[in-house]
């Protein structure tokens, strides 16, 4: 009897050391061994933006988080909430200031972050620039939109509409860099490509809605026979839809614009916008969290010398263009 | 005493199935969950190339590998024996038949391949193409160096080299995209940021380290100020090498070359090429891999209808350029 309890506690005594070595046995997060790829919640990956309330950045965002829910990591989003420089340096100052595992930031300007950004990469910290860059910054790595890629698939885009013939134009940002490539590549494909397309005009709608419809109303009147109009940003788009919605000509031009804010997705549903063309902005938060992720872990390429001239990580990444037509703009309102 | 024995039988049959259960509980492959990014053994990745005894792969592979390794599955490498289009096409398709978790494949040729590729994708089977690209076919992404940029930091490397100032000419390969671009990305960045280099010439090395040294000869002979040479092979550059090592003109001459040989390394550690430049080989086959992983395992952007129109991926990624020089040739090696 005294030994079959003897026997009776030893087995009690050894489920409960069972059960207890199962439950803290937690896995440890080391991304070379055969478990995957997984950080630790503790660390902390931060977002940087311009304007932080814009509705452009809520998928880059996104991107961000459902990377860093893979990997087992935890995000942060930070923003200047004006179109201001210092107000984005100091933003930036402070995430350097709480030296977290990486810093992903959209540059508001290409050259005045600079000095910011290599105070970053010289404390040690994983950086990497997204949507807008700042070329001679130490930053790692920039992921974005080819803007003269964005700007040939317009052209490819407007020739099947208008089936390769006829009188176009264009309304842009004519002194900012990325607006240009836009037009240049538009222009330079339809040159190429469907000669028969002409471009007649470059106009400047300066961002503004209500100044692009006003350049729009003054084409329309220019050109009779004006039949599509890219518009290389999101309000200038707008201000073309409802300049050609007021003179009950929808259908009649064929508009492309730029981006996915809910004011083009509208027109686009109304069918007064053909197409509009979606930056992968997922993706550049998705990958950006991947490679900082690599950078923070020591994960790039090894047995290479870590000087300014190596390369850890691929230098760019095109994110690519979607076209959102009345055919899939339904996904794009989900956002 | 019974009921004690009923007790200890429970007790037993607890224990076993707590342990049964504990032990046959697998992880499952669910990558989403906090579990990290990981994979299964059974998930097998076909890396495909060309000339597949080529020392220039081995860093590709090691990437793939050191990428496959981290999120736990299984690598394959197959690959043409000759330049031979035709044994291309023949290994891809019976890669196709297998049905791998994915295919990495740099094409011989970018227009031959394209129809197997989009076979591959209309199987199902992701597909990217690395280093040589296939531009019209339905691959999801290509990984490769950005020939344009590799020949804009050849100009800087040489002006460095020669001080801002002298006359250079380049050896290449006139009618091969990947050439000419790197060529013209040498050319335009000296024309437009060091007008006092003189391109006098761009001659055809025919990619044979033979023939390029009769040019270099020739060069030398025609140019007796001739101050730097931009071989864009590797062939060219030990071509190069040779020349300017028989007429005894070592360190007169500032020799640029491409690749990484051992026959380039050997120059450069003599001391008769100044600067050899390294592609990313390494981030192409360890971002192959990792993209292929994403697209087998459904972890691209959520919500996006898919059509041939969208692009689950980033579309294009510059895999980047490292200058090699006799401060970090050793590293080289070591591949």
């Amino acid at each position: 009897m005294k030994k079959l309890l003897l026997v009776y506690v030893a087995l009690i005594g050894l489920f409960m050391l069972y059960v207890y070595h199962a439950h803290f046995k937690e896995p440890v997060a080391n991304p070379w061994d055969t478990r995957g790829l997984q950080g630790d919640l503790n660390e902390t990956y931060m977002m940087i933006t311009f304007q932080s309330g814009m509705d452009y950045w809520k998928r880059c965002l996104k991107g961000f988080e459902d990377a860093a829910q893979a990997l087992n990591v935890t995000v942060e989003y930070r923003g200047a909430a004006q179109y201001d420089i210092q107000e984005q340096i100091t933003v930036l100052e402070q995430a350097i200031a709480k030296n977290p595992a990486g810093i992903a930031i959209s540059a508001i300007d290409p050259v005045e972050l600079t000095d910011t950004i290599n105070k970053a990469v010289d404390a040690g910290i994983p950086i990497v620039l997204f949507d807008s860059g700042a070329p001679d910054s130490h930053a790692h790595s920039f992921l974005g939109t080819n803007n003269y890629n964005a700007g040939m698939n317009a052209a490819y885009k407007m020739a099947e509409l208008l089936d390769g013939e006829g009188e176009v134009a264009v309304i842009t940002l004519p002194n900012q860099l990325n607006h240009q490539e836009r037009t240049t590549g538009f222009k330079e494909t339809l040159e190429a490509e469907f000669p028969a397309i002409e471009v007649i005009a470059v106009e400047d709608g300066r961002g503004d809605s209500l100044h692009s419809r006003r350049v729009a109303h003054q084409l329309l009147e220019d050109y009779p026979n004006l039949a599509g109009i890219f518009a290389t940003e999101a309000n200038g788009g707008v201000g073309v839809g409802d300049a050609v919605r007021l003179e009950s000509r929808a259908g009649e031009i064929q508009i492309i614009s730029f981006d996915t804010d809910k004011g083009t997705l509208d027109l686009v549903d109304e069918g007064i916008i053909s197409a509009t063309l979606a930056q992968g902005t997922w993706n550049m938060g998705y990958w950006s969290l991947t490679y900082l992720f690599h950078l923070h872990h020591g994960l790039t390429e090894p047995q290479i010398l870590q000087t300014r001239e190596e390369a850890p990580l691929p230098l760019y990444v095109d994110t690519g263009i979607t076209i959102v037509t009345d055919e899939n703009v339904d996904y794009y309102y989900a956002d």
